[in-house]
């Protein structure tokens, strides 16, 4: 079956989904979380996001996705969530493993182990080159939660700096981890 | 009615409404609002930013307001909705000011005239000094939207670099603005 989805990347993508399985299984070995699912959702994460925003649409439409104003607005952001919908009815595959890559992407409250090692493997993989990338991956080998908090961070700094949509869901993920107590800066209160 | 809400001012809250109240007089000119309007809601802003954050919890309790997950963390955050309910309840406040009052500390998607010029009026006003607000007083001057999302910008990157909860109702405001092709950066796409 891994060899029949990495059959459907190209490029970028096939290389970059490598490198995120990779270290998906790195990341679930230090962090206790399951090997195979954590390849599994990896591979998957990122099968949908060749897509055209009119066929993000399409997809999400058949398998009852409702985009909220965001997502309609850039419908790329729902790769997440058709990835994890063709996860579950082509390839049969777990509801957590579903779970973790519909929210690779924006991240959400409540995030669960699998759902930390997707998220932080897709930001750190090999491939990764961008300001900050080495910070996390120093980060995510001390304390998952302290390195997501980094990623959500930078991404919502990066999105206010660029002018673009913030997902609600990217705010509860944050959220959610503030509430915790999570920090990654010393300075922080 | 104005002198006695303004005896319940202490300090530096009052020097600010006061500032507060300068600041939406002139954005109301300058932006055909309702300057009246402008003014009242300006003196009633804080009214209730004085109280603990027991007493914003019991006062949400008395006037139904029903706190959000990041409200009931950070119940300060409550002063605005607090405020426009004292405002309608105690001083028969009308249902715009009422509204731009409860929104001014976090915005909200669909901000009337009214909404933005108090919260612009409350981050601008003269006795405001930290970096940013010369900048925001220019975009002031020049566009009602640039500048608030001026002001979301900052604010934004504000909370997630001090790890602060974000009000989901900031976020609903930037998208707004973003959403609606608002920029004021040259640089941005």
């Amino acid at each position: 079956m891994r060899k029949g989805i990495l059959a459907r990347l190209h490029g970028y993508r096939y290389e970059h989904t490598l490198g995120c399985e990779r270290a998906a299984i790195y990341l679930a070995e230090l962090y206790g979380g399951d090997v195979e699912k954590a390849a599994f959702s990896a591979i998957l994460h990122d099968i949908t996001k060749h897509l055209s925003k009119e066929e993000q649409l399409n997809l999400s439409k058949k398998y009852g996705i409702i985009p909220c104003n965001a997502e309609f607005s850039e419908p790329k952001m729902l790769h997440g969530k058709t990835a994890a919908a063709i996860a579950k009815d082509e390839y049969g595959a777990p509801q957590d493993v579903c779970d973790a890559i519909a929210c690779h992407t924006t991240g959400k409250a409540g995030m669960t182990v699998l759902d930390k090692i997707l998220y932080l493997a897709d930001y750190i993989e090999d491939t990764r080159d961008f300001p900050g990338v080495k910070n996390a991956r120093e980060l995510a080998k001390e304390d998952i939660d302290r390195a997501l908090l980094y990623c959500f961070d930078q991404t919502l700094i990066e999105l206010v700096t660029r002018a673009k949509l913030i997902h609600g869901d990217t705010i509860a993920a944050y959220n959610d981890l503030i509430a915790q107590g999570v920090r990654w800066r010393d300075a922080q209160d």
